[in-house]
Parts: structure tokens; sequence; C-alpha cells
């Protein structure tokens, strides 16, 4: 069975997940390479896990292995460098979202990967995730019949540091822009309108910090009349709570936190059970995994790929407008932005 | 033991449930009359109830009846000649929500209210129930912290026929107005500005139905920083689904539907359990019989009243303002509607 | 519309809640008299009540208020005596559970009432429970196909006193006869074998106590076929846990434990809910006032009692046979015991 | 990172199951080579997963292959042989559990591995599952106090072909001893009698098959004083139902199904979620591959193997005395059996 033989460019946070699965076993994918500019501080680690291929520069690894595909880890403003060399290349890409915190950047990556008819994968995870898959397919198959209003809570455990939102873009294209794509699959249509109200209501010692947001209500109106709201917060104490709902005409479909364990203990002072987990990392891992051997599919098998760069920006576009919203407080049309 | 003598004026669906609550049986308070003006028809069914006191005529009730106090369940319209009468003969009322659909005469009902000095509880029966009181507990005990959002979900089961909401004012003030309260309640704390997305989403073919709408996407700000969201429909085939939570920077408190029976059917197409109920009057009836027997606890101990009309002015305003948010499509201001 | 005039026997803890939930209100059925041998004792209670006909003598009760039946809830001891003379009044009966702690006894209390022809019902009350009820619905219209495997669940929050379970019989007559009666029920069918499993394992100090056992595991063979489990604890600190399930040749039906609320409560250690109610007063209160208006239904249109003298016997055999089997550790026939 | 060779003996479907996960990756070992008498069949689907090294006899493996550890599947009567000759040759081994059909035997093969000196895992892999792990971590930590009574349920999906259990041994022997494993490892204690009632109750027309039962409910007395049941049925229509609670004197520990997804369809005609998997395989894959890593740490880091053939003994007399419980209707101390 051929595998697609994968590099990947950036070994942060996420970068090291996607390396870590790769070395687990992605079906359908190998790992040949890793480029990291701060090689020397990931080196030893890469080592223990076998990986021999290590480059400070990923124009020289990609001159000097033999790479089917690149996956993109790195900061997000360097995407656009990368993705113009790699397409030049003619090799297929997985890129992590967003495609760039400036949208007419995002715009031109799709634009080069177009062009250049490489394969390109963006890492909207969730979509593979085993409970939005199935919520999706419900709504899909008309088991819910006409889809009127997506209801997603997206809602993490910790503030990140100070001034790596404002790096990241802001809150919308680094975190709900994962909700903006998802509520468009699960609601098979194109956000029209958005309205967001909140601010530095978790914390609001920093609410002095440039583009610091942790709290918002985003109401969302789609092409086809349909509406939605995501309710977001960046310190929800109890853990990464993660829930779906798109209620149709013949009924609702709504999906719940998975948990680490079902174990229920029944005490005099109450009933306790299991918080959600921490953070993305641990509760998507099965679907960043899933992504990957997708994508080695859709190159090995030349099938289009699941989650493509017009995707990326039909959501990246929403969180600009939703930036602007949150801070002309007034509703705006997607189509302002575009 | 005494008990207070209650006479109820209106034998319309809420009337006739208060009337069965009363004869059934509502802690410290008897029924002693109905008056109705469409009495002729109500005469046979209250008669096999043992109501003896019938009256077409309020006034004429109000008279031969001794009576301590009013449950009044007319038509909204008519509240305020109700109020103002009753209110000069010095009896205690319970108004159903809410107190008209015009915000100025709801102003003049509480005037009238508070210059007659009489005790006057407004139907939020919610705030009764035991699922969102113990909510409200957990809250203002500081379980979960400062309050930071709230969230509700607010569906009914079948859409009301024709014109009826326009009689009743619109949706916000006939349906919506027991959220705003609740959100309110719940944050304990004032809503300041508000966003309504939605429409005639469920029904397209009611669109042009004077103000129809049955699907909308609250959004609330409130005084304090804390933000809000409600979800509505009128039209959620599968019951009477009522959810709310808080966030706060302790965790979270939420509560569930509560459902006929706890049964599960496993089989080999699934597990089965219980949809909602159908209507507020099977999800909430306990809540009924609690608030008339708060009211008489009230009245016959003299304590002030748990809802008053202040409260609902505090609802029914945002109501005003949800209206004219949707038709705008901008988010308003609260203090530009009173 | 008529009530059934009925006269309460015996003032303990299940006769006090009878006395309450017809002073609250039992649908066709009105309180009118008390006997208490310790009539001093609840005299001033029942006074507050409104109970104007209080007596120490039920026979003279018996002579001077118009009765149409009587709620047999004095000590178990005395059901023979006071169904032996209210029998001979041909005045209907509800009788609390067991009708005796001497199986033979309660054959000549069912022999009693069957001579006299009349109505006669026993307090079976958890067949009256919406959850219990729905259950045997399901199972009795052939949802889960051919029932095979009945399981309850039977816990108690507080071990009794001292010398309280042998002035009762046995754990079985006190208590489990409930859950033979429900078995039975739910099955359809008649428990021919029993082996029980347990001791004095939640408390081992009281050991030495005649016939203490706090803990069971209970097995039954029913006369079609099917077996059954059931697993008590008088000892289980977070609640009073009830739980019942059958399983069949199409499927499984299942009931939970209802809880005083839904809410729950997500902190940064976990997820806590409410725990079961504490007794089956708690947990029943809506079932006990249900029975009682069954049983005045069928008094006063003339139908079948929905429980009888013999539903009774046939669970009373088996808590003989239950006591046999734990004390002799062999499977007892029930046929052994009759 | 040094792996441990293994390599697999039989290739059914618990061999195939553990082949697979080998290939796919478990933790700290690696899949070296597979003997299969019948290897002609397998041949062509080993070398799609890439494995080269094929044996028809497993002697000749041994002989030819670079093997570390051997991990036994093959029919369960021929494990002595295999168990004899791979502990002559010094090398660690997994054994699929029961260790065989006849008692003494199993105590032969206990006894070989135990005078060889050879690691030795069996291969209970529910112990492995992250719920009954966590549920066996809290009872061990003393979360819930004192253990008292341990309740599992145990039920597959569908009945085995005419003749299969016969061929396994019986029902108690390849199905139950996991329960009786894990009842002993919740309570920490050990089975001291058994009484079982059951039969030919799911499918009666099956009567006449020699050691046929298909629903059983077994009975369990700890050496410690507790209890346990274990209600167990061959053909729950909706799925490989597993259940398990511990209750002790501080509270209740209790796991629930797990279930392919946590989506809940609400229509018009009830509420719907996922019915559990469908059999052993689908609902614990993760506990298969972490015995064998469990097994590989074991080995590789010189440890005590986590579950060794003196659990089996212990599990597997339960399930002689359980046989004879039920042929002869009456319970069975396990001391008759050893």
């Amino acid at each position: 069975m051929r595998k697609l033989k994968i590099a990947v460019i950036g070994a942060g946070v996420i970068g090291k997940m996607h390396i870590r699965n790769l070395v687990k076993g992605v079906e359908g994918a190998e790992l040949v390479a890793v480029a990291s500019p701060s090689m020397s501080k990931h080196s030893e680690w890469l080592t223990s896990l076998g990986v021999v291929n290590q480059f400070a520069d990923y124009k020289e690894m990609l001159q000097k292995v033999d790479i089917d595909a690149v996956c993109v880890c790195s900061a997000t403003t360097v995407h656009l460098d990368i993705v113009r060399h790699v397409a030049s290349l003619k090799k297929a890409m997985f890129c992590e979202k967003p495609l760039d915190i400036d949208y007419q950047r995002s715009k031109e990556i799709a634009a080069i990967v177009k062009e250049a008819g490489v394969p390109f994968q963006v890492g909207f995870n969730r979509r593979f995730d085993a409970q939005f898959s199935q919520l999706h397919k419900l709504v899909s198959e008309g088991e819910i019949g006409r889809p009127q209003v997506v209801k997603l809570t997206s809602r993490e455990s910790e503030l990140p540091p100070r001034g790596a939102l404002q790096s990241a873009g802001n809150v919308f294209f680094d975190i709900h822009v994962h909700d903006f794509d998802m509520a468009q699959y699960l609601m098979n249509d194109t956000i029209e309108r958005v309205y967001v109200e909140g601010g530095a209501i978790a914390d609001p010692s920093r609410a002095d910090e440039e583009g610091f947001v942790d709290t918002t209500v985003i109401t969302l109106k789609f092409a086809k009349g349909g509406v939605g709201t995501v309710d977001c917060s960046l310190l929800a104490v109890y853990g990464h709570d993660q829930l779906a709902e798109v209620l149709g005409s013949k009924g609702l479909a709504k999906l719940h936190n998975t948990k680490p364990t079902t174990v229920e203990v029944f005490k005099e002072d109450g009933v306790k059970t299991d918080k959600p987990y921490f953070s993305c990392l641990d509760r998507y891992p099965a679907s960043y995994a899933a992504e990957l051997a997708a994508f080695a599919d859709s190159v090995l098998n030349n099938k289009p790929v699941r989650v493509g760069a017009e995707d990326s920006l039909r959501a990246e576009r929403v969180a600009l407008a939703a930036d602007l919203s949150l801070r002309e407080q007034r509703p705006v049309n997607i189509k302002e932005v575009i």
C-alpha cells in the first residue's frame, strides 16, 4: 500500500501534534521530514521519535528529501510565502487555519493554489470529529427537515497569554473561524450577516489590551434565511465546552460534549461526573489524525479535498465581519468585507 | 388557617388554568368567584367544578362577593381598565403578563397600583418553577462566581393561529417577555441593549402576516457588562424546549428539560426517550400553583410580592426594543424606548 | 361530583402521609375522620389541618361518623382485627402493605374480604408512580417483545433503628415486598423460586441483631421461564435509589431515578447534579395520592380495585421464601411456603 | 526506543484483531511473524498488511524468526501445548482467556509458566478499558469507602452459532469469565460462593442443545463479606450492554455504556440516541491495544504483568462453580471445585 510522504513545516503546538500523529500512525501517510526555523530547540525530541530528516530551512528540505506533500504548521503570517514556494514545486499541501490573518493575503493563497492546481486542504479538523460529522450527516440526509437554526457553544478553558490573540489576528480569526466554518458546514449554507456582542467580560483587567475580547455572543444570518448563534468564552474554567445543534422543520439534532469517562460517583453531597476535556487537543485527537488521513486519501487517489481554500475564505470573511461588527456595534453584511 | 379569597376575571386558556388550580387546591388561597364577559360559554364548566359565584360583569362581582384579591386573566388590552377599577377598591391583584401591549399603558398600570398601594404580582410563573428557581438560587449564592453569560432556549411546539400574535402585541410581548424577565432575574442585572435576528423562517408562507415572526435569535447586553442569547422558535415540532444556563467566573450552572418520564427504550434501531412536554401548561403546572400560593402568602402576611409591576416593565421595554431591533435591523438601546 | 368519604385508622408516618394528601386534595376522595389509639399525640396537628372527627377508638369512629371507606394504616399486626371489623360493616378498605407479617394471617385477611365482598385495595403505591406505570405499560403493550429478565434496584438512605425490622417481620416483608410485587407486575408473571445472598454487610456491628439484614442480592425465577434480580441495600448514603428494567426479545425498557432538579453545575473539579431523593416519601409523593384516587374511583364507580389482597399474598409469600432462603442458604420454591 | 518483537499464534477473530492492532501501532511492540495452522486462508490478508513472516507451524516460526514474545490466540484447547513449548524456549507470553476449558489443564499452564519463570499475561482486556479502569481506580482509592456490592451487566447482541459455546467449554468459561475477573478486580476480593439461575430463555428452541444457556442471573458472595450480581444475556438485540457499579459505605461509583456518538435527535415521536456498540470488538478496541502495550512494557522493563495466570485461575474456577450451580440448582462454594 503506497503511503503519502509528508513533510511538516513548523514545530509549534500544532506542528508537534501532527508530527506525533504521523509517527504514531496516520492511515495512508508517513512522515519523511520536518522543517522548523528553530530546529535546534526541537531536534532532540524529533530524534527520539525517529525523525531523521530535520531542517532549519524548509526550502532545503524540499530540495533534499523525496516529499509528496507538505503540512504547513508555521506561524500564520508565513503561510503565504511557504504556499507560494511549495505550489511552485507542484506539491500537495495541508495548511493550518486560518490561511492568513489578512483576508487579502488569504485570497492570494487561494489564488496561488488554484492556479498551481495542487491539492490544498485546510485544517478545519472538527469536520472530521465523529460527533460533528454525524450531526452533519443527519442534517444533510434530511433527518430534521429543512435546517432553520444552528447553535454552537465554543468555550476554552483558559485565557491566551497577553498579546497572543493580537498576533493571531484576533479571536475571530484564531479560534472562532472554526465555528464559522462549522456553522456553514452544518447548515450547508453561507453566512450573509453577522452581529457580535461582547468584550473583556471574563477578565475585565485586560480590557486595555489591544483587540482582547474573551466573551462574545455571535448572531448569524444565512443566505437561505436561517439564523444561528455562537456563544463563546475563552475562560470556561470547567473545560473545553463544545456543543452544536441544528433545528429543522422536522426536529432537532444535537451533540453533547464527549468526556474522558462515563463514570458517575454518587455521594451524600450529590452526584459527580467528569468535566469536559481541557483543550481542543484533548477533545479532538482523532479528528486531527482523520483529517490527515483524508488528505492522504485525496492526494493518493486523486479525489477533491474535503475542505479547500474556498471553505477557509468563506469562514475567514465572517471572522473579518465579526471583528468589524464588534468594533462598530452594528450588524455587518459579509459583502461589505469581501 | 385563613385563606385568601380570590376572584378570577377572565376564563380563557390561562384563566381556566388558574381556576382549575384554585379548585384543586392552592395553598393559602380559595376561589370565591369568576367573572367573564362570555360567561354563558363557561357557566356549565364552572358549575361542574362547584364554582357558584359566576358573573358576566366583573364590577358586579366585586360588589356582590366578599373578595380579598383578584386574579386578572382578561385579554391583555383590558388589563388597564380592570386594574384601575380594582385598585380603586384597594384590593390586591395578581395580573397576567404582559401588563399591556402598549408600554405607555403598562407604565400607567404600574403607576396606578403604586399610588393605590395595593399588592400587585405579575404572572412570571417560570420564576416559581423548581428548575429555574434552583438555577437562580445557585447563581445568587455565588456558586458559579460572577455571572457573565446567560443563555436561554425558548421554543414552542406549534405556531399560533393567524392574527393571534398581532392581537397579543407581538411575539416579544406575548411570549419572550418571559425570557427577558428570566434573563434579568438569573443575571440579577438589567438589559441595556438588544439585537434581534430572525423572521418567518419556520413558516415562510406567513411572511406576509403583519408582525409574524416565528424564529429569532436575540442578543442581550447587560448593565454590569454580561451578555446573553435567547434562541426562540415557535415551531419546534418535538416540544416545548426550555433551557437555561448561566456561565460565571467559577463555572457553569445549567438546567435541562423536564420530561414526562425517565423511561428509555433500547431497540435495534436506537434508544428512545420521551420528548419534552408539549406546551407551557404541561411543562410548568406546579409553577402556576406556586405563584398563586406565593401571592396569597404575600398578601395574607404583608410581605412584598415576589414579582412586581416594575419587574414587568423591565421585561416589557426589552420586548419593545427587540421589536424595534428586528424591524430596523440594528441593536437598540433600552433607553431609546423608555 | 360525589366524593368517597374516607376515614384513616392509624397516624404513624404512613397514616400522616395519607392524611396530609387527603387534606391537600385527592381526586374523588375526602377525609372525614381519623382514629388512632394515641390520638392525644396527634390531636393538635389534626385540628390544625381542620380534621374535626378525631377518635382514639376506630370502632367508635365507625359508629359515629358517616364513612364510605377506611384507610388502614395501623401497625401491621393489628390489620387483621381492623379488617375483620370493617368487613363486618361492609365498608370498602384501602390497606397498607403487607397484610400481616404472618402469611397465614394475611391469608385470613384475604379470605375475610373476599367473603365479605367489600372492595379492598393494598398499598403497593409504586404501581401508581408515573415512571413505573409507564414501564409496565410499555412491557404490557409488547414494546420490548416477550419479557425475559427483570432487574430492580431497591436502596434506602439510612438504616432502620434497632429492632424496627424485626417488629415489621423482616426486611423482606417490610420493604422488599414492594419489589416482589413490582417484579411480578412488570413481568406479568408469578415468581416460582427465590434465592437470597446477603447479610449485615453495610453495618456488620448489627450482625448480632435478630433478623437484621441490610444488604441482599435476590434472584428470582418466574413461572413462564424468565428470571430476575433485585439488589437491595438499606444504607445507600446517596439516596433512595430506585431502578427498574425489563429485557425482552425485542429490546430493553428501563427507568431511571427521578431527582429534585435537572440542574448541572460544571466546575473545575467536575460536574455535579442532584442526588436521588432521600426516602420513599420524597420519591413517590404523587403515587400515594394516585393510589387513593384510584381506590376512590374503584369504589365509587364499582370497578375492580387495581391491587387486591391476592396481589399482596403473591408478594408476601415471596418474602417468606426469601427469608427462608437466606436462613438456609439455598434456593426456595414458593410452593414450599404457601 | 526498543520495541518488543511479538509473534501471533492463531489468526481467528481475536488473533486477527491483535494482528491489526499491532500493524496499526501498539506502543512498545512490533509484529514480527504470524503462525496459523490454516495459513493458506490468511496469507493474502497478512501480505496486504505487510506481514512477511508467515508460518503454518508455530514451532518452525519460533525457530526461524527472532521473537521476544508470543501472543497466543489459538483455539483454547491448544493453549497448553503452545504454552509448554514457548515456555521451554523461555519466551514471554500474552495468552487469550480462558487458559483452558478444563480447569485442571489451566492449572497445569499456570504451573508451567511459573516454573519457567517467563512473563505471562492473560487477555482480560476490560481491565485496560478507560471506563472500567477509572471505576477500579476510584474504588481502590477509597472514594466510595468499603466496597459492599458489585453489579455487572453483561449482554451480547447475538447468539453464538449452534455448538460454539460447547466447544468453548460453556458460557461461563467463554464469556462470563471476563465478568468474574472484573467482579473480583473491582471488589479487590475473591469470590467464595456462586449461585446461578437461568436457561435457554431468549431462545427456548435451543434448550435441547447440550450446555446451551443464553440468559443467567449470577449471584456472588465474596470472602470479605460483600455480594455481587451479574445479569447476563446473549441476545440483547440493542447491543453489547456493559455496565458496572460498586456500592460502598461512602457512596456508589457507576459506569455507563460508551456509544458511537452523543448525538440526540428530537422528533415528534420522541428523542433518539445511539444504541450501544454491537460487540466487544467495537466496544473495547482501545483496551485490546492497551493490554498489549502494557504487556510490552512489563516485558521490556522487567515489571510484573498486570493480569497473570493466577488471576485467570481465580476467574476460571468461578466459571466452573457457576456451571455446577446451574446444573444442580444450588449455591456452590468455590472450594468445592478447586
